[in-house]
């Protein structure tokens, strides 16, 4: 099994009107079982739409998942297209309808009547069960291929294809195997990560290295081709290391990790708690933190000061202070940095001011200008950075965040890897 | 002319590491143009794969759309492809040729000898002239349906389809326009919109209606296909105000209108300020509230009290109801909101506490049990929601942030029709 079909089911996407990140996703999950995605096929929802590109795909491919057009509305058509696909009726099943209704129970609501077609299977499959959500999973064999079929939801999608499809798929598998890993790295531009590492992003080159941006973070991403996973992780290693030697401490973490997340660990494995202070972030960085699960453990509250008054009445910011010096200023955001953190008793204490635009800038404080300060034992760092004054408000906002919990972590002891932790 | 297939070819896109844009925009454009994306195909950079599909889009659709694989690198295939797809060969074209030599001289650089194959057209092509890349794009008729290749960069892709290639859609177009309008609602389900609206989802309908939800907002997409665009327009409005009519005030909003722009836009037009006491959402009603620009007309600000402590010292939530009650409880949501609406002196204070797992909760006080309290000038009012034990730390933190600013919307006079603010 080495050549899987995906197809991604839904009106709005083949209009253009929702980005499909589920086909991305699967592509990934597959390359790192040794499967690859061969085509990707995007169709709306119409019945003989649906049911051609099953056809095909089951006739080229070793292997098909598709998503969407599972929900209980007129307009989820993919049960009925796939059963048409396979020459057979859709049959109840009595299992998946208890569970239909359980769902409902559970919420307190009775079932609609609409839901029951959720229930229904083309005769010969079976059903994959959603944890999630309400719309079962499909499975059936057409033509001699195995075809998986999840709802469009991206997180019922993720779920059921890990406990039940990727199982299956790795039993079979026999291709070479794709492994990737990313390093995510803040701190430089992406043209100056790229010059530090241009002699390993050559074409051809296995593990094959390449950059992408999103808000400030530079991502590094790794694809080793290999045998098997022992090889393709070893290879992966041995680049890192690499890519770690020369860009030092400006990269936080491997994979998912998420600068929250990094920051959280190492306040975590120190025992020590943060505050947060913020203007024009408005609550972002502490939104940020506590998605983090556990995040109770280190992150104590904060103070979300829009208005000169906020910053007064809950953080005892002088009113001689914003007047002289403005609330965008080094000496306000210091003084909101300490004073959250003489609030709450916290460890560390992050502080932001800045002007987020679009409007709102002047000569002195232009758009992007924002004070980001840091207070701790030791004392109050206050650092002023210009983010752009054509940037989106929203970027802006994300830079001032990142690079605030940026802060935190080189303070905290700097990279993810295991090496540099406390060195 | 009124079926379009379209390609994007290229291996990172593919294995999903790079997302694809190009797809849907051209989608988009081209329903503006009365032509529908019928199949939207992604293939890796494999000249039989790409030969493949072009050759059956264009057996089945009526133009073909593509982008990627015109590049100079030996992984670039697809002019070879459409070649082979065509049965012909490639040739100099002594004007690209030209084009792309004056490209690098202006750049001060000598064209790499690999730049010229990007000159190289398929016999009976033509080449679409690429005013901000080095990479003509490719115009050919293959059996009868005209095929449009553009490099895969999104700015070098959009500007040559707009200048070169839509104004020839344009002109050989006969199909109807297709306008969109996504109505945004927040506190019904999926399912209970779909029941309410279910007649005019049907198969096959004009305007088109379908929904789809995230994060709890069901978003209901309408799609009008008419001769022009004022019989367009006409039609959504009647569909428009038809499901308001059926929807009531669920319905918040249109378009790209989110649920903290209508709030601030409600706040905004009658004066009135806001601020936020949040526990387990930690900053996130700030940091939507504060992504709408001129949002410091209406916020305040507000107070992230995560731990016990901050609740206490930053709200002055009493110690002892917070241990008689503990802190997941509709006695601290109300002190939460009233503490925070007297230290700001707002008009109206949204407060939220609950368990956003996956950790932490218990058999009375479940994972997903939030408990949301507005407070005003006419007292607080403090509801207790369920969102779903089973439900991502992430779904139940957006909900609760979504539900909090829909309780505050319905407040200050619910939907955003003109015709029902204020009756």
């Amino acid at each position: 099994m080495e050549r899987a079909w995906i197809i991604s089911i839904g009106t709005e996407l083949a209009l253009g009107q929702t980005i499909d990140t589920n086909g991305g996703w699967l592509a990934r999950q597959l390359a790192a079982l040794g499967i690859r995605a061969e085509r990707h096929v995007t169709v709306p929802d119409h019945t003989g739409a649906i049911r051609d590109v099953f056809v095909e795909a089951a006739a080229k491919g070793d292997v098909v998942l598709a998503s969407g057009g599972l929900g209980p509305t007129e307009d989820d058509l993919t049960r009925h297209a796939l059963a048409d696909a396979a020459g057979v009726e859709l049959e109840l099943h009595e299992a998946s309808l208890e569970r239909l209704r359980a769902f409902f129970v559970a919420r307190g609501r009775r079932m609609p009547e609409t839901n029951r077609v959720q229930a229904m299977i083309p005769c010969g499959g079976r059903a994959i069960q959603n944890g999630c959500g309400t719309a079962p999973g499909l499975h059936i064999v057409l033509r001699g291929t195995p075809c998986y079929v999840t709802p469009g939801v991206p997180f019922e999608m993720r779920a059921m294809f890990s406990r039940d499809v990727a199982p299956a798929l790795a039993a079979a598998g026999r291709g070479q195997v794709l492994l990737s890993r990313r390093l995510g790295t803040y701190g430089l531009g992406e043209s100056n990560v790229n010059e530090q590492i241009a002699d390993l992003m050559g074409k051809g080159q296995n593990p094959g290295v390449g950059t992408s941006v999103s808000f400030g973070v530079v991502s590094i991403r790794l694809n080793a081709w290999a045998e098997g996973r022992a090889e393709a992780e070893a290879s992966l290693d041995d680049a890192e290391a690499e890519i770690r030697r020369r860009l030092g401490d400006i990269v936080f973490g491997r994979d998912d990790e998420t600068l929250p997340g990094v920051v959280g660990r190492l306040l975590a494995q120190r025992g020590e708690t943060v505050s947060t202070a913020e203007s024009c972030t408005g609550g972002l960085i502490g939104a940020l933190l506590t998605d983090v699960p556990g995040s109770s453990q280190y992150f104590l509250g904060g103070a979300v000061t829009y208005s000169n008054e906020a910053k007064t009445r809950l953080l005892g910011v002088s009113q001689d202070v914003l007047e002289a010096r403005g609330a965008v200023s080094e000496s306000v955001a210091q003084a909101m940095a300490e004073g959250v953190s003489r609030r709450l008793g916290s460890d560390y204490a992050l502080s932001v001011t800045g002007v987020a635009g679009p409007a709102g800038g002047t000569s002195t404080k232009p758009v992007g200008l924002v004070y980001i300060g840091l207070s701790s034992s030791t004392g109050t760092v206050v650092e002023p950075w210009l983010f752009g004054e054509d940037s989106p408000r929203e970027v802006i906002r994300h830079r001032a965040a990142y690079t605030a919990l940026n802060m935190l972590r080189r303070r905290l002891g700097g990279s993810a890897s295991e090496g540099s932790v406390g060195k």
